[in-house]
């Protein structure tokens, strides 16, 4: 993409914002905040968003999980079903005009539970798992962490249904595993947390998935032996291992969560399947959470420097960005050459085309959009034929000769 | 896919439904009515959407729109700027824990004008073309006509900024070429209609872009002559071309629609810019949608017949529906040897591997689903060492040779 196309272009100011992740989103055009807890997701912020959702769609499927897209707007009776038309506070309501009330989606076991219940007759019809990327609506009293905690934001949800509790605890560390993947991929070491049901759930314990972070909210206590952590709401001093834990609570970004439900949801919409004896019993459920916005958020809080964002290579918005410096017509000509040959290679790349902006306004930009890999053109580099090769995350450059550029960097990327 | 895994499996009786499109995607498993006019997408209908949104996605792209995504959630302050939270009846309204009022976007030039107003400056900064495929909310009062018209549905909503009246319109053939394209590649033919501007607009008039189908709830005049049509709101008798229209109306199904806004919006956000003499210019505006999920529930209405479902090739959930007749331990064999080689190939392929079903019902089924091509392997064709080909659109079958099925079938989905 020209970067001279792209909309917007970076931000020479910003006003003050409440985090890192907006300042930093905000300024180099990712996102743009509409209200407290409500952003428009930019062309840049757009493309980042997309990566994290397709590699969470991936391990999704890999775990056999099948994608639908319920809706938003729920009618009241399922959540009065469930009592949570009056026990959630963070539950939008909305009266339309024929004086129906309709309740805007927090969360979804109230429509995909009588959804699943509505197919499902036999043993033979369990276990199943079903997942949505969607769109999420909290009225939360305070929005203050950028797209960390939005009042409108994007979720991964996936639900599961088993025939017993035994059918849940072997489908449940599967889910576990696709999980830390999905971490992985995107760049983040989480570890899994111990933690209070919450609201959203049917009390008892839950597992949360912790990104260690200065500027995280929660706080943890790490094991040491077996890397597993626990909430502080939690308020244990051993681990479940036997081993002490840190005496030192961190501070953590929470990116993931999973619950197992059990029946609570599949007794209040009496989720009944006969047995192989015919017999009729109750259905056990989980639920697994992933907010696509915030782990985004959470990506930006824990890879940047003061000069901006440093995008993990999986989820960066490009691989590569080609900086043309001057208008020197050789140097046009050879940077344009790069910019095809690279797309040619299928290689995602931002090609900074300006000609009415300075070197060092360039190079500013590009420290603040944090794209994985630098390559510049100058008169300087074309001296030794060469392109300027620096990666974000590292304080050296390198030159590496022009015919050999596009091969390098598709090696790069593949590592 | 393994149709024994699909969530969920055909209904084989459907309450009554208001329309051809709810009772076929419903009874075939493609969507569920959660309430009406609101509808959860189900795998088999998810990938429908998503295959119809790659292609506006794609064309847009082409046209050198960049997509964002606009939140849902907006601060009523904007929609008192131009008026309409007052005077647009379908807008949904809520009010938050903290007392703030929010509406919840019907469509969203009230969000995109303002966000292209904050980054553009000068005569350098237009045009710019943004696009967003979203969730839409219309407090509707009827909603009977299926995926046709919701309360929440999908739409691809296009926005283009132009220096001058001008500008847009030598933009808005472009986006008229690429609509056509759209439509052609979902297999429909839509007919350009002019029609009354309606409430969402400045006034005047706009261009529809109506597929002709008895179901329709739109009466429009064609030009045969010039192909042109208007819409019976328009009332005219003679066409612009000079020859009369049609005496007679035909029903059809408004696909897409294109408004040229002029400074309706610009004026409200007072959307300026310096032109390259230095002075203050006003921006104009043209708007362009797409209902996304209206487009698929088109899609039914216009093919289908007493049986099913008639998918368009490009836009069906799996180009080919393999079939296994009885349970012999060679038909096994050889229709998941088959399942197998053309998933290496690429195709997508669902593959009916019940073993409970009768072959009365496999067919029943995949004519109500409705892919494009039916393989079948059975006992008897094993005999001939062939498989069975049925195009879904066709009446005829033949026998193509076992070896040579993955090769007709890559042949046929290029075609």
């Amino acid at each position: 993409m020209l970067y001279s196309n792209l909309f917007p272009k970076t931000l020479k100011t910003t006003s003050s914002e409440e985090s890192k992740n907006a300042e930093l989103l905000v300024k180099a055009g990712f996102v743009d905040k509409v209200m407290a807890g409500v952003y428009t997701w930019l062309p840049l912020g757009l493309r980042v968003l997309r990566k994290v959702e397709n590699i969470i769609r991936d391990e999704m499927n890999n775990l056999g999980a099948q994608e639908v897209l319920l809706p938003s707007m729920h009618p009241k009776e399922n959540w009065q079903k469930t009592h949570r038309w009056k026990t959630l506070d963070v539950l939008y309501k909305i009266k339309s005009q024929t004086g129906k009330e309709i309740a805007l989606g927090p969360t979804h076991e109230e429509i995909i539970t009588p959804l699943v219940g509505k197919f499902t007759n036999s043993y033979k019809d369990l276990p199943v798992a079903l997942y949505q990327i969607q769109t999420k609506f909290r009225d939360e009293l305070r929005a203050k962490s950028g797209v960390l905690r939005g009042r409108e934001f994007g979720m991964k949800d996936l639900y599961s249904f088993h025939k017993s509790e035994k059918g849940l605890e072997g489908y449940y560390p599967d889910v576990i595993k696709a999980y830390h993947q999905i971490f992985s991929r995107c760049g983040l070491d989480a570890v899994m947390t111990t933690a209070p049901g919450g609201g959203f759930t049917s009390g008892g314990y839950s597992d949360e998935f912790q990104v260690v972070s200065p500027t995280g909210e929660d706080k943890i206590y790490v094991c040491k032996k077996c890397k597993r952590a626990y909430n502080e709401e939690v308020k244990i001093t051993k681990c479940e291992c036997g081993a002490f834990l840190d005496k030192k609570a961190k501070n953590a970004i929470e990116v993931g969560n999973s619950f197992k439900l059990g029946a609570k949801f599949s007794d209040a919409f009496k989720l009944d399947y006969v047995d192989v004896k015919g017999k009729k019993k109750r259905a056990v459920m989980g639920c697994y959470g992933i907010g696509t916005t915030r782990l985004v958020g959470a990506i930006v809080e824990r890879f940047n420097d003061k000069n901006g964002i440093i995008w993990p290579k999986n989820v960066a918005p490009f691989y590569a960005h080609l900086l043309k410096l001057g208008d020197n017509k050789k140097v046009s000509k050879v940077a344009e050459g790069l910019y095809a040959k690279l797309r040619r290679a299928g290689v995602d790349v931002l090609y900074d085309d300006r000609i009415d902006a300075q070197a060092g306004e360039k190079f500013a930009d590009a420290d603040l959009i944090g794209i994985p890999l630098r390559l510049v053109v100058s008169e300087r580099t074309l001296k030794k034929d060469s392109v300027e090769w620096k990666e974000r995350s590292k304080k050296d450059s390198k030159n590496v000769k022009l015919e050999k550029t596009t091969k390098e960097v598709e090696k790069w990327i593949s590592k």
